[in-house]
């Protein structure tokens, strides 16, 4: 048996990167890690170092850098802090695979310098390729860094495609469960809570990632994902919904085949997926019991009722920093309906503003997206007052 | 582009042969007919043979074979009779692919002399890897033969499994439309005519395949078929009932993800897959709607109530003549059926004497199954008294 798979998994605190750790528990001889980060929850990443036992730990928040190593002080590791130490931890030359877990636009800059060192990745947070897919991929064919998918969908098309002939693909479907809220009337929208919104009926995810799910952000996401990963031309993306989240993805072919890929929805399948390509190992879960099921709904997805999805697909046909500023607009509104500052349907009103308001550049260069960033929050939040009542 | 592939036909003036027809028609640049082959039919293959334009026209009726002669005589083309025309048609030089689809046993030995001179096979005929498999298989992996499946379920599988790793299927669901009779009571199935049994939901195909789908021998015999074509293991291999037919196939892998390949009812689909593979053609069918379809029913396969792919499953785990025994048995009874003589419960009870009755040897020539065949047809007529009340 060959030698385990050495990891260095940002983000080991969220959601996707305690899976990671999970998925690695179920697999100790193939996998080893060989460094975390986070950015702080100290307590917790003393308890993952302790038990995967990774040469680096490396974490943003320099107070918690301190309290970690010195809980850690015992162990022979190294304790990183700041944003460089994310840095490091993405290009450790040990590591086989990076897992790019770390939420939001905090985890561009580490997944750039990966795929600049040539990396292969697991890429598990959107936006990398949401705002900066272009140069990403060009810089990825440059340096032979390999970028893998570890969203369910595009590990579903990224499974379906192997062996397949690409120039015979006809459409690219996801599935969208249509999130928490699929069945409410308008009405009824413009009155859900954030823990509605969390209340995810098949997927156990972040709390950014459920929102958009609920709006349906996370399909758009998506679909400019997808673009980039797999080089396909944005008219060839659709999305289905479909209520099970069973099947995560249908490829057409030209003679009118379809392959389907087919799983609980579990993300530790699609991040195994990730770390054993291009093998598959056992576990981690057992297939659908399709007869136990009885079937499979499908429905077409209704553009004007989930407005963020065509505002994604605008996004992506402009290019540029188009995305950049959807995707920082997103961001701040989500976090606003979290915290109860605005209803839920005013999440596509402030991307649809910052998309009007946002004159969109050739962004080819990460600062050029980052600064677009900058100011595209800032555009938001300068006009707060349009959407929130009482600015605090 | 590359030259047109070079197609013999055998078995052009039956169901696969005519759609075989229709998509060399569909691609006049990319196929090109060299040799039919048929039993009789005279009228239609001489029709064929003035359209395609063939090198080769074999007739197994030598009565028949002058009459197409003659009609052809200022035609630049062989015509040639007997059993012996039709291995000259399978073994056709200058055939880059042989599409096997002469009905029954009587498609054996040509595709078996096909196999010795190591053309490519496009398998439409069931009979050959059910018979003889053992034989088919380790002779093409002698000659470099190459089996590709023109079933729409085995191309299923076929397509799912390119570019995957074989060692991590963990089961392989073939999915049964349930055939004609599938919400019928027992005693409703006591009563069924010819005619409704060839009323098939969502297939068309000739009248043998009909009744075995509607006993569900079809996916007793298929289930054998996949065993050899992609020498999986007899207990991984399943059916999971499926009425609408959109779904052809399930592959279960050991991670728990689950490929399945989906197209509408049509068997040009994977009449082409297999012409034009490893390529894949524009054609024949638009993919199922998904939206429009709402959803796909699946429902547990019941034993009991289909008696025939028990059987299949214990002829198969027998091997050596044992599948040989089954087949030609179920070949007089849907025959008697068809005509009238039995009642449809009772294929499945002349299946089961067959077997029973039936000291299955280890079938290591093609004469020993051969001469099986003829013994059990034997067997099963010198017993006709037992299910035919009056015989004529």
């Amino acid at each position: 048996m060959s030698p385990p798979k050495r990891i260095a998994l940002l983000g080991s605190t969220g959601s996707i990167g305690r899976q990671t750790l999970d998925v690695v528990s179920l697999h100790p001889d193939r996998f080893r890690i060989v460094a975390l980060a986070c950015r702080r929850s100290s307590a917790e990443v003393v308890a993952q170092a302790r038990r995967f036992r990774p040469r680096l730990v490396a974490v943003v928040d320099e107070a918690s850098a301190a309290e970690v190593a010195s809980a850690l002080s015992d162990m022979d590791l190294q304790v990183a802090a700041g944003q460089e130490a994310m840095v490091q931890c993405a290009t450790y030359e040990e590591a086989d695979i990076t897992v790019a877990a770390a939420a939001g636009v905090a985890g561009l800059v580490p997944v750039w310098e990966a795929v600049k060192a040539g990396k292969t990745l697991a890429l598990a947070n959107k936006e990398p390729l949401v705002v900066a897919g272009h140069l990403i991929t060009a810089e990825a064919a440059k340096s032979g860094a390999k970028l893998l998918p570890v969203d369910s969908e595009h590990s579903a098309i990224f499974q379906s495609l192997l062996g397949q002939r690409k120039d015979a693909i006809s459409r690219v479907i996801l599935t969208a469960s249509g999130g928490a809220f699929r069945d409410l009337s308008d009405d009824e929208l413009a009155r859900v809570t954030p823990a509605d919104a969390l209340a995810h009926p098949t997927w156990q995810m972040g709390p950014k990632v459920t929102v958009d799910s609920a709006t349906l952000m996370n399909k758009g996401l998506e679909l400019i994902e997808a673009r980039w990963l797999f080089d396909l031309a944005p008219e060839i993306l659709d999305v289905v919904l479909h209520r099970e989240s069973i099947v995560h993805s249908f490829i057409e072919f030209a003679d009118g085949s379809v392959l389907a890929h087919l799983a609980r929805p579990d993300m530790r399948l699609p991040i195994q997926f990730a770390l054993s390509y291009p093998e598959r190992l056992p576990r981690p879960d057992p297939p659908p019991d399709f007869a136990a099921l009885g079937a499979l709904h499908f429905a077409a997805f209704e553009p004007a009722r989930w407005p963020c999805v065509a505002l994604a697909r605008e996004a992506m046909s402009v290019g540029g920093t188009a995305p950049t500023a959807l995707n920082a607009a997103d961001e701040v509104a989500v976090a606003w309906f979290l915290a109860g500052r605005i209803p839920f349907p005013t999440i596509a009103q402030i991307v649809e503003f910052a998309l009007e308001n946002h004159t969109p550049t050739a962004g080819e260069s990460l600062e050029e997206l980052l600064e677009t960033d900058r100011r595209v929050r800032d555009l938001v939040e300068r006009n707060a007052q349009k959407w929130i009542r009482s600015v605090t």
